[in-house]
């Protein structure tokens, strides 16, 4: 069975921020499913169903949230991989970094990043930016295969 | 001499639609340069400096706000084009449309969108849509040559 439930995939090492990132999420849409993985290259097992996860069924998620310091696979090589193969190619992919790097901030919407948000490092400013995040491209933004609420419900 | 400030490039036929996205940017950010176009053609001439804009200097926008539905040439063949040059492929494109085509939005994300917002057809909805934008583009999202305020100013 696939599970249809639209899912947000959120990967980060850093367990406090996405403990951060999902409380601000679920406080804006507690409905959808929030996925957690913590380096690149499980995620990229997650997204393309090889190695652990190769038996499994789910739908793809409706975005990602990418930091770009990741252990194994970094978070550049994950968006370079996801944008460069049909299956998840049209997946938003929100980068979430410290980095405040122009010439990294240049080559992430070279490669197709949607959006690069660099993190602040105040936890208030933090978990308002996460909330904005989280109303932009849950409730603003249109993704295919999803209804926002207020267009006719789930 | 080109001009530096930073600018929000709007592309849409409709004046009045433009008039309403215009206030709701301003209100938001009246800081900074916004500029209109009403078809793709001109678009695309502005955006590569042909045609009757060969000879004129000035910086690219920081952020494309585009119709799908333009007269002349498509907003569709216009994100296509940008996103397929390395001189516009890393500026973020919001189409902002009437269409609910599952078909076309998908297209747009494929193509390189960076995101897609449904326009209401509720005047109200409209301009806070169009504030909502304003808000993550301006004010979340992080631009390369381009500081936010609160990060230390223009």
């Amino acid at each position: 069975m696939i599970i249809n439930q639209p899912e947000i995939l959120l990967i980060e090492d850093s367990e406090y921020e996405a403990e951060l990132t999902f409380k601000a999420l679920k406080a804006k849409m507690p409905a959808i499913r929030y996925h957690h993985l913590r380096n690149g290259e499980e995620a990229l097992q997650y997204l393309f169903k090889e190695g652990p996860c190769s038996d499994r069924s789910y739908s793809l998620p409706l975005v990602v949230i990418l930091d770009l310091d990741l252990p194994k696979t970094r978070g550049i090589e994950v968006l370079k991989v996801m944008k460069s193969d049909p299956r998840t190619k049209s997946i938003p992919v929100i980068i979430v970094t410290v980095s405040t790097s122009e010439e990294e901030m240049q080559q992430a919407y070279t490669l197709g990043a949607n959006s690069f948000v660099i993190k602040p490092m105040n936890f208030l400013k933090f978990s308002l930016i996460i909330a904005d995040i989280a109303n932009y491209w849950l409730l603003v933004n249109d993704l295919p295969n999803y209804t926002k609420p207020g267009q006719g419900g789930f």
